[in-house]
């Protein structure tokens, strides 16, 4: 077991009527003036920004709104809500929904309070030595961003999207029912199920020894969420599979699942220069349709520990470690598809002679190697997006 | 999945040379004068002590030392300590042991910036408001009071062993290095696996649904837990089963396993009614005699349930629900005397007519009953203890 430090501070409270508490709650940490962050319409069409607001009301907690975050966050959104933050001196932010909604909070807490455009952060160009306190209100379980220290923001200008990890991205708190769940599309929520597995997965592939405790955490983390994923998409307002989902989503990303080892997120990077690129992609969708192809790419790489995972996630029966192997490929490959998603770049409508750009886009113009089984250079990368087109 | 509040503010430092850490750890929490509590001579003799004194020297970090903590800690002990850190006005307390070291030092926190006895606290009297903060250079796995909010405390005086649990006892960080371990005796490392064992077995077996997440990970590390315990005891040195243990012991009691259920600690009322009487008796070689008796007192109340545990870790086959569970806890109990734990009162050398007096105080003189599958007064407590003479 390699060494790692195990920091989870943010503060969970989890279930019904949750959201009920977060006037109390704020008023408890005596913040007094907070920006509220939120995407589109749909917190107002179903009540819950008005729910919200009240809360705060009745604490004498003042708020100025801030919405119309986009899916893939935008720089320019939060280099906008940087300047109100400034501005309106507020001492916390509360992001109302889900990843995306987050991480433009977490890049607008850096923001606020250090003199560095926030992209300065991302391209590791400067390093942010303090942020503001962000907390959630949390609508989608997916990205997991609610305990983790990572957050991800898109440059339009640049066409890039980069992640930006640091312990001041871990929010105080996240106010979490999976009741407001209940209204996530099918394909939205089967691209949540399909990220939290991801996360999940990059932590289980790794280049270290195995790690039984880490390993068996991580395995049941992807079991229930195969499980619940399949019911909550059949029927949306079951409740457990909704909360395991929600659950799972914190536990994928909080750090949980790699202890003990070294993760380098690899399919990440692979997507997030697909959705960087593509703005309507999904980023789940993405990962639903890269991930098995990188897995089938590296496996014999490390072939026991593919194996390994065919067994004890998939039930895969199999005794030739190789045939396992494959086999837990196919059988992830299959869940995908049987929830939804897509299983070819095609299907996004990219066009063929777009994959060298996005490998380009991927390997930042041929300046970067990313970790993996296979170390994933230009020719690597494009090879893995064509062999999915 | 019941609603729940998931707390774990403790940040962990795992693994080989972390303790050589310590001084800029506190440093960078700005402590300047810290009470070291430790307990016998053995981080003397191992020369942990000094080591950590020098890496304090290197910060200029101040400190009063507190040493001789005994095992079940006393409240006399803490009563002095208390008395020291107010007029030592320390704004730290640094626990370098196990979780007796570290209870004493929480009881200590408690009552340095309160001005009422501590003892108030445990019998539910008063509550505390504010405590120092604390941290830990762990010595040993098994109490998990490292992550945990709770400490646990003796009373000779009245020969009552309480526990406390408050979000004020979260340590603010914790040290873990597997290796400090290595020089823990076998009985005594024995007595820590089943100490986690149990930590997660009481929050498995509640009164609520299953939940199919909580249930994988508290089934992951006791499966875990139950191959390196094996390991460790027959080879102290090796490094990953000391590991395994170490970080399971923090993530059995930190809530990781309760999470969407409540729990009550059955197990650990009746024995803390033993070792608070019998101050020979190693915690968790009392839970190692009275876990399987509660599990057979109890077992018809869901049979289900025990009969995934027997599937599921102890990978029982066997069709029929209740043989199947059966069969799980003969397992248990084979399994506690496989790594040399007692299957009998009798074996710590208790008089049978003590049954009455160990009754008696574990419901605090016919006042209490414990909550579990079976509500336990005076009459099931006796039964129990009757049952594993």
């Amino acid at each position: 077991m390699e060494n790692f430090i195990y920091n989870t501070p943010t503060k969970v409270y989890f279930g019904k009527g949750t959201e009920k508490e977060i006037g109390k709650i704020i008023s408890n940490y005596g913040y007094k003036k907070i920006m509220i962050q939120y995407g589109q319409n749909s917190v107002i069409k179903s009540g819950l920004l008005d729910s919200v607001l009240s809360c705060l009301d009745e604490y004498n907690i003042e708020y100025v709104l801030c919405g119309g975050v986009e899916p893939n966050p935008k720089l320019t959104f939060v280099r906008k809500a940087v300047e109100i933050a400034k501005a309106e001196n507020v001492d916390f932010i509360l992001a109302i929904g889900g990843g995306s909604v987050l991480d433009s909070s977490k890049f607008t807490a850096l923001g606020a309070v250090n003199d560095i455009d926030v992209w300065s952060f991302a391209m590791g160009k400067a390093v942010p030595t303090s942020a503001l306190p962000v907390g959630v209100v949390l609508t989608m379980s997916a990205a997991g961003s609610e305990m983790s220290n990572s957050a991800v923001i898109t440059n339009l200008e640049l066409n890039m999207k980069k992640g930006f990890s640091s312990e001041l991205n871990r929010c105080k708190f996240a106010v979490c029912n999976p009741e407001l769940t209940y209204t996530v599309s099918k394909y939205q929520t089967a691209c949540g199920v399909v990220d939290i597995m991801a996360h999940t997965m990059e932590r289980y592939f790794t280049l270290f020894p195995d790690t039984d405790l880490t390993d068996m955490i991580a395995e049941g983390v992807l079991k229930s969420v195969i499980k619940a994923g399949k019911i909550a998409i059949d029927n949306p307002t079951d409740y457990d599979s909704r909360a395991t989902i929600m659950w799972a989503s914190s536990l994928s990303h909080n750090g949980l699942t790699a202890c003990g080892r070294e993760n380098f997120l690899a399919v990440h990077q692979l997507e997030h220069a697909l959705s960087g690129e593509y703005d309507s992609v999904a980023h789940g969708a993405g990962l639903a349709v890269l991930f098995p192809t990188w897995a089938k790419y590296v496996y014999k790489k490390n072939i026991s520990r593919f194996a390994k995972f065919a067994r004890n996630v998939w039930g895969v029966n199999e005794v030739d470690d190789e045939k396992a192997a494959l086999l837990g490929i196919d059988k992830m490959s299959e869940y995908f598809i049987s929830i939804g998603m897509p299983s070819k770049i095609s299907e996004f409508g990219v066009s063929k002679d777009s994959l060298d750009r996005l490998a380009d886009l991927c390997t930042f113009q041929k300046t970067r190697t990313i970790k993996s089984y296979i170390t994933l250079g230009f020719k690597e990368v494009k090879e893995i997006f064509e062999s999915c087109y």
